[in-house]
């Protein structure tokens, strides 16, 4: 993926080293622990990608802006990983448990001021479509937490936090790309919204790739939202369409707040929504979304860059781990 | 304390309120929560009376600014409870007792997001200034995490890491202040050094106050830092003061990374700390350093708010609670 920005992608990767590069070792490392193993910078791509699409000129020019998105994901990601105490972040052990729960908390810090200082020299229309996009990200990171051990939370409702959580910061930094390449309000607009939809559709199929017998095979843990009791598109599906014992069971699994259900028991309730046809729903969901996004890009201009957006979206939808 | 601006005040917590209401109830109950049982206000304080001795005229147009100060330094508080464990602030839960860990480190996300955009709304300048403020407060935090069990640290040492961490904020909201009443920059500078002088004495005798008996009398916790096994300027003194078993005890207390200490335990320590005088020394270190923020403050024309920067200086020093 993204072979076209490979060498871009490599320099924002450096921008973010020399962004968090401090006087103190130990604050660098764990940034740089956390970012190395962060994964396949898809929201940094979309960033150079849209500024190309959009007429883009220099593309150094928008590089720092798309370290920064891939800076306040990371951030978000330690954060993560201390909320639902996961021990593990791509087979690697998690950043709080590789340093600890306090330097890797101002690891977070150091990543996401970083991430502004970035932004802010771009001036205070940059700062605040980051702004709204972390606030956003916020809320729905709440919502999520209030709702999600909530078995009777529509997929409507699930789909706005979706948004929030992950639509929004897709969304920003395709918009902050676009901006930066000159681009009229309505272009920046249009494609927001591409990415905003592109971004639910990558966390729809995340959430069905949790379920998936394919993910297992190819060594991707599965199985961790119902072991944390987070109810999510799949499980709503499954919900809908079970009946009797293995619907209650599969409420209890994901209700039982007073401890993780056990191994057979997520397995089993792993293989109930499976028997519903939740995944090929799933992924019939992610693609209305990624159709959604590829239709906001309709009005642009032909182009290389273009080309790989829409890939993106279809990519998306078929994204296997 | 801040008699002459207790109405600014009231609406800068107002503006704190307004800045973290969001249409997520549990986000703006955390925030609020913490923000409420805060303190003092000490840091905005000081941004208002900056602004109004450097002759800014509509204090309105700060209180902003005066706002996004207390909300980062809200959003450490909640971060250094996790870090630290700690079941109480205040006299209250802390926040992540109170709401878990999980919301607490969003509502810290949404405080230092909601805190960027207010200073972000005054431009770039205003927008570095606390960046620059937050990169070195992470700095300082890791570095006195590092440094914290380690009995050889040098008072110098201690210093400068309490300068970035606890200097810097000062310093940064006293420069903003004085920016926005569109002071020269060599006026900026020098109330700047104000704020980090004055903000490392408060420190200093925050130290100071963990180990005394007045502190304990008034209802304070005290001992933690003993207990926590973090040097500070009062240990760090009564390590070169003690000698034989009370030394030996006291550096076990510090450096036993195995365990908390008992009660007893920390008890003695304080008591050994106390008795070389360190409590003393600490506040004429204090009062060394705001004799230098009151120094910094020489060329300014005589006003009423520049009076009460001095006596605030003065008051730091003798600061019972």
């Amino acid at each position: 993926m993204f072979e076209g920005i490979a060498r871009e992608l490599k320099q924002v990767d450096r921008t973010i080293e020399r962004a968090v590069e401090a006087d103190e070792e130990t604050l660098s490392s764990v940034a740089d622990y956390v970012v190395s193993s962060g994964g396949k910078r898809v929201r940094p791509a979309l960033v150079l990608l849209a500024f190309l699409a959009a007429n883009g000129e220099k593309i150094r020019h928008v590089i720092p802006a798309a370290a920064a998105i891939e800076g306040i994901h990371t951030a978000t990601l330690i954060h993560d990983d201390i909320s639902d105490h996961s021990e593990k972040r791509r087979g690697k052990p998690s950043a709080h448990v590789s340093f600890g729960v306090a330097r890797s908390l101002i690891a977070a810090d150091y990543l996401m001021t970083a991430a502004f200082k970035l932004v802010g020299d771009y001036g205070v229309e940059a700062l605040r479509t980051i702004n709204t996009a972390c606030m956003s990200m916020a809320i729905g990171e709440i919502q999520d937490l209030r709702r999600s051990a909530d078995t009777r939370i529509t997929e409507e409702e699930y789909l706005e936090i979706v948004e929030r959580k992950t639509g929004a910061l897709f969304e920003a930094g395709v918009r902050l790309g676009v901006m930066l390449a000159g681009a009229e309000p309505k272009q920046v607009r249009s494609f927001g919204a591409y990415g905003r939809h592109v971004g639910t559709a990558f966390q729809i199929v995340d959430d069905v790739l949790d379920v998936s017998r394919d993910a297992k095979a190819l060594g991707k843990p599965v199985g961790k939202d119902l072991r944390e009791g987070k109810v999510t598109v799949t499980s709503i599906y499954a919900l809908q369409h079970l009946q009797g014992a293995e619907r209650k069971h599969l409420v209890e699994v994901l209700t039982n707040s007073k401890r993780t259900p056990s191994t057979p028991d997520v397995s089993r309730a792993m293989e109930s929504v499976r028997s519903t046809g939740a995944e090929a729903y799933g992924r019939a969901l992610a693609k209305a979304y990624a159709e959604r996004a590829k239709r906001a890009l309709k009005g642009v201009p032909k182009s290389k860059a273009l080309l790989e957006l829409t890939h993106f979206a279809d990519d998306v939808v078929e994204r296997r781990s």
